[in-house]
Parts: structure tokens; C-alpha cells; sequence
């Protein structure tokens, strides 16, 4: 059985409709079922519009979406938002609230396991704020309705893949946030959504933080011996294979990559430098750690391009692809 | 007139000598004409065990060192060591001290003009330590002589060049090393180095130091509003053509590096990730505002492979072009 994947439609004025029209029609990934959480009529009219075709059952009740019940591209239509109230490639603050809906009836479903894993289309944050949604994105919405434990940033792509112990803090904050049990936390749940993935036990690799990864004490405050290597020690006698702490210019040459299936990095800019220069069409973002699958395209709205049929769905579809491998049966 | 550029032999025990047999060769790079600073007898023994041919003119009087004199290759031979002292592929205290003594005579020469730019073998830190040598490099070498009041590493290939604010220090002590004045000295240094490359007024690009270049000031202290904008400013008054400061993790993607010449750094990891991804074999380091030129293998002695003729001269010939480069008349 596929896995069912929720395709929130995000912000009606960018470019999610045009992706969400992709992500049903004839080249969509083969690889899960997928139902649009979005509105019927905003797909219809950038059908029109863009002159891309839209043949999706559309159906109203939540409870008709499950697992087994739902074979065909399908739209569940919420009606949070109508066509006179928005122009396409504005910002919104109509749109931002619907967008904030589709997310939220997305997660419901997820939680009553209605779907399987939900795959986030771009919200736009300032139509978000315009409509007076106190959340900045994604994460943060997902988190408040989860409250999980411990979650980590995680992105994966054929080429690279790596999670973070830190992500969107300053420069100087990075150490004090380091400890043995979030890098720990975080290794545990990269090597298990790695191992969902690979469907083996999958070999990982952790960066230092401090240049060489300090040569032995000689840079820094000793970070890696204090933090990293008793993360890697606990994890290497959990069973996790794992090797680290290695010098962060290093840690991501083709000959490293080959043998290693994912790469914890101290902070945001460790390991986006490589994801972008080495991926930066195919990486996909997931949360790690939430009690629901989430994973997300990794541009935005898009609004100078929005309604055109111009943006390109490879990131979308990348990402339905992720999500429907994070919720093969190992989970 | 081709630029004379001193290529010292590094330690005699290492991959220098067969490195220094390819630079005197049929192979060696057109653009410059190499004086080895070194051991005759060493490098005929080297020749001999190799296989490598080893035609050069051999003089003993640095005074016979000349641009304009000298214009075919050339051995200065120093005798600062002798074969029965030393096992290739070993640590000795005698192949340090003699390493040292030849990047010694080496700057001496250029401060008195006799060369145009010096290319370094690689040195052995333990080597230099066993011989009581107190310098722990090449950079802290040319540093003591030279006595240069500002100067930064620049890392110069085809694929991507960046110069640095910062670089063997600590992650956590980065911030409190920028300032204004430094980040002002790199950007000039590098406009300096880049004009005398290309023959032409270079475009150069900032990193911001916090992810996302602090997003206007939403992650870090400011570092960007307080040191590096106001940086950038003064430089474009100067007539520096430059951008900045981007979000490190985009930074060095294809499209920027294609309009950019050089990006200016703020810390070691920033810029040597994308290096080691980009160019692995190709970058050069140079030391920028040193009163003599200095460029450098990007490689260590290489003691497991010495001798045996399996060492690659890509990186040197790279390095020993470069010196030609930054010796041009521009200088």
C-alpha cells in the first residue's frame, strides 16, 4: 500500500496551487498517494490561468481521507479562502490565514492518522503576519501543536544530507547551546529517520565545531572533547554507527559522502554551505522528532513567478518523495 | 621578462625534492622561471631513487640569483644538510632545521629583490620541533622576518577564491576579532591581490558572519550592522567595486562565484568548506600583505608517499604560477 501524503497547498497567491496542480497531475512522484489540503477553486482558476490540467477527486469531508480509502490524486477542498479576496502574486492577508488553515487541518489528520505524512507547500511570512498569525513558519506552527521532546532540523538529498544541533541562533550563541545530551538527541534521531530511509543501519559522521575540529585542544574551548566525543561514545555503545569529530573542511568531500549517509553539524552555516553548493535544487527540510512526518520544498512563495506555471516542482516532488520513505513501516 | 620565483625545497625527508625534480622539469609551468632553494646533493639523490630526471644549473653564490640573470632552472644549493643525516620518510631534526634554513635564505633574497615571489615546499611541524625550531609554519616564519602591519590568508583557485578575517582561532572567539579596521584591511588586501591576478578592477563579495547574514539583525549581536556594513561602505568609497554582506550558505553558489573574483571571509570554516568542496586540488594559499610575495602547496609532506615519485605537482605548479601572478609589474 502507498503511503497517503498530505500536500498542504500553502500561501493561494504563490506559486503552491501551480505545484499542487503538478503534484496531482501525469509526472507526479510515483512514489505516494497524494491529497491536496487546500481549496478546490483556487486550483481550478490557476488551472485556467496557467493552463495546466487539474483532474482530482475533491472531496469535503476530512474523514473520507485515509490510508487504502484514498488510491487517486484527491483535493480535500476547505473552503478558508474564495477567489474575490486575494490577487495571485500580492501579498495577503486573506491568503496567509488560509494557508495557516490548510496546515492546521493537515496536522489534525496526521495526528488521527488519517494521512500518513504531511509535505508543506511555501507559507509567506509577511501574509502570515498580515494576517495576524503570531507563527514565523512551519517549524514553529508544528512544534506548538506537537510539543515534542527533542526535534532537529534534518536535510536530505541524494548528494548530502545533514541535520543540526543548532539552527537559526546567532553566530555567538552556537557554544553555550552545545551539550552532550542535544548532540546525543540529535544523533538518535538522524540515524533513525536514516535508517527508515535506507532501510539498513546507516553510517553517520559528526562535525567538530572548531577549526581542524580543534586539533586536539589547540582552537577553541575544547568543545569537541567536552560535547561532541562523549555524544559519539554514548551513541557508538547505542549501536549507531558513527565516526567524529571531524574537521568541518573535510567532513564533506565526494570520498566522505560515499561512505557516510548523513552529517550532524554544530550550527546552521556547517552544514547549509555544503547543502547549497552541492544540492541546491534537491535538498529537502524535514523536522525530525515530531510525533508527525513533515517534510518541506525549500524555496518560498515565490511571487514574482506565482501563477505563471514557471516554478519548477523538482523541490516539491523531492520532498513527497521524502515523506513517503520517512513513512515506510519502520516507523 | 619571466617573473623569478624561489621554490624552497621544504623538508628534504618529505615529497619536497621529487616536487622540486617536476618543477625543474620538461613539465614545469611556462609562466615563471623556478630557483630551487635547496640541497644539490639531496635532489640528485632523489632523481636517482625516483627516476625522475634532474637537469638544472647549479650555483653556490645567492649573489648569482637575479631576475633578468637567471633564465633557465636553477638549484641555489645550501648546505644545510647532508644525505647520511636523514632516512626519506622520516621525522629528523636535521631535515627540519634544514627546511627551515632554506625558506630562511629564500626571504632573505626577496627582501633584497634577488627574486620576485617565493613558493614554499611543504615544512614537517614535528620536524621543526625536533630541531628546537620555535615557529610552528610557514606563515609564522614570514610573519617574524617581515614584520608586516597587516596581512590575511587568501586561498586562490579558478573555481573560487576567498580571503580571511580570521582563521586559526577558536569558533567561539571570532566575534570579538572582527572590527571595522580588520575587515576593512582584508577587503583592501584581497582588491590589491585580485587587481594584480586579473589585470583589472575585481568584484569582490562579504560574508555575513550570522546565518542568514543576521536578517537584519534578527539572529547574533549585529556583527553585520556594527563591522561589516560599515566595512563595506568605506571600501566602496575607496572605489572597491564590492557586495555584501550575503547569507554565508548562498554565498558561493555558481552564479556568484561566476561574477565574483574573490569573497572576504570571517572565519576559517566559512570559506574552507566551499574551498575543499570546490577545489580540492587546485587552491593556493598565499599570505596578503607581506613586503615579499608567498604562495604555498596546499599539502603537507606527505611522508608515507616520499621518494617514490607518486606525489602530484599540481598543487605546486598552481602555486608557483600564482607567485608569477602576484609578482606582475601591477606590484
Amino acid at each position: 500500500m502507498m503511503p497517503l501524503i498530505a500536500l498542504t497547498m500553502g500561501d493561494p497567491a504563490g506559486v503552491g496551487p501551480e505545484l499542487c496542480l503538478r503534484a496531482l497531475g501525469p509526472d507526479r512522484p510515483p512514489e505516494a498517494t497524494t491529497v491536496v489540503f487546500g481549496n478546490a477553486n483556487v486550483l481550478a482558476a490557476c488551472a485556467r490561468t496557467t493552463g495546466l490540467p487539474f483532474h482530482a477527486r475533491i472531496v469535503n469531508d476530512p474523514d473520507a481521507i485515509r490510508p487504502g480509502l484514498v488510491t487517486e490524486p484527491t483535493v480535500l477542498d476547505i473552503p478558508a479562502i474564495r477567489m474575490d479576496e486575494f490577487t495571485p502574486g500580492t501579498v495577503n492577508a486573506a491568503t496567509g490565514r488560509a494557508a495557516f488553515t490548510f496546515v492546521d487541518h493537515a496536522i489534525d489528520a496526521a495526528l488521527a492518522s488519517r494521512i500518513n505524512a504531511i509535505c508543506t507547500g511555501p507559507l509567506n511570512k509577511e501574509a502570515l503576519h498580515a494576517a495576524g498569525i503570531r507563527f514565523p513558519g512551519h517549524t514553529e506552527i508544528f512544534a506548538a501543536r506537537t510539543h515534542a521532546p527533542r526535534s532537529c532540523m534534518l536535510q536530505y538529498s541524494e548528494e548530502i544530507t545533514c541535520s543540526f544541533v543548532t539552527t537559526h541562533v546567532g553566530y555567538h550563541e552556537v557554544p553555550a547551546l552545545l551539550s552532550v545530551d542535544r548532540i546525543l538527541d540529535v544523533i538518535e534521531l538522524t540515524a533513525d529517520a536514516l535508517t527508515r530511509i535506507r532501510h539498513r543501519t546507516p553510517q553517520l559522521a559528526v562535525c567538530g565545531l572548531n577549526p581542524h575540529a580543534g586539533e586536539h585542544g589547540l582552537f577553541g574551548n575544547q568543545e569537541e572533547e567536552r560535547f561532541i566525543i562523549p555524544a559519539i561514545n554514548a551513541a557508538a555503545a547505542k549501536g549507531i554507527h558513527i565516526t567524529g569529530p571531524l574537521p568541518p573542511d573535510t567532513a564533506f568531500l565526494p570520498e566522505r559522502r560515499r561512505t557516510t549517509d548523513a552529517i550532524v553539524c554544530m550550527y546552521h552555516d556547517q552544514g547549509h554551505i555544503p547543502l547549497k553548493a552541492l544540492a541546491f535544487d534537491s535538498a529537502v527540510n524535514t523536522t525530525l522528532g515530531l510525533p508527525v512526518i513533515r517534510t518541506s520544498v525549500d524555496h518560498g512563495t515565490a511571487l514574482d513567478i506565482a501563477w505563471q506555471a514557471k516554478a519548477n516542482p523538482g523541490s516539491l516532488f523531492h520532498a513527497i518523495r521524502l515523506a513517503a520513505q520517512l513513512a515506510s513501516p519502520h516507523h
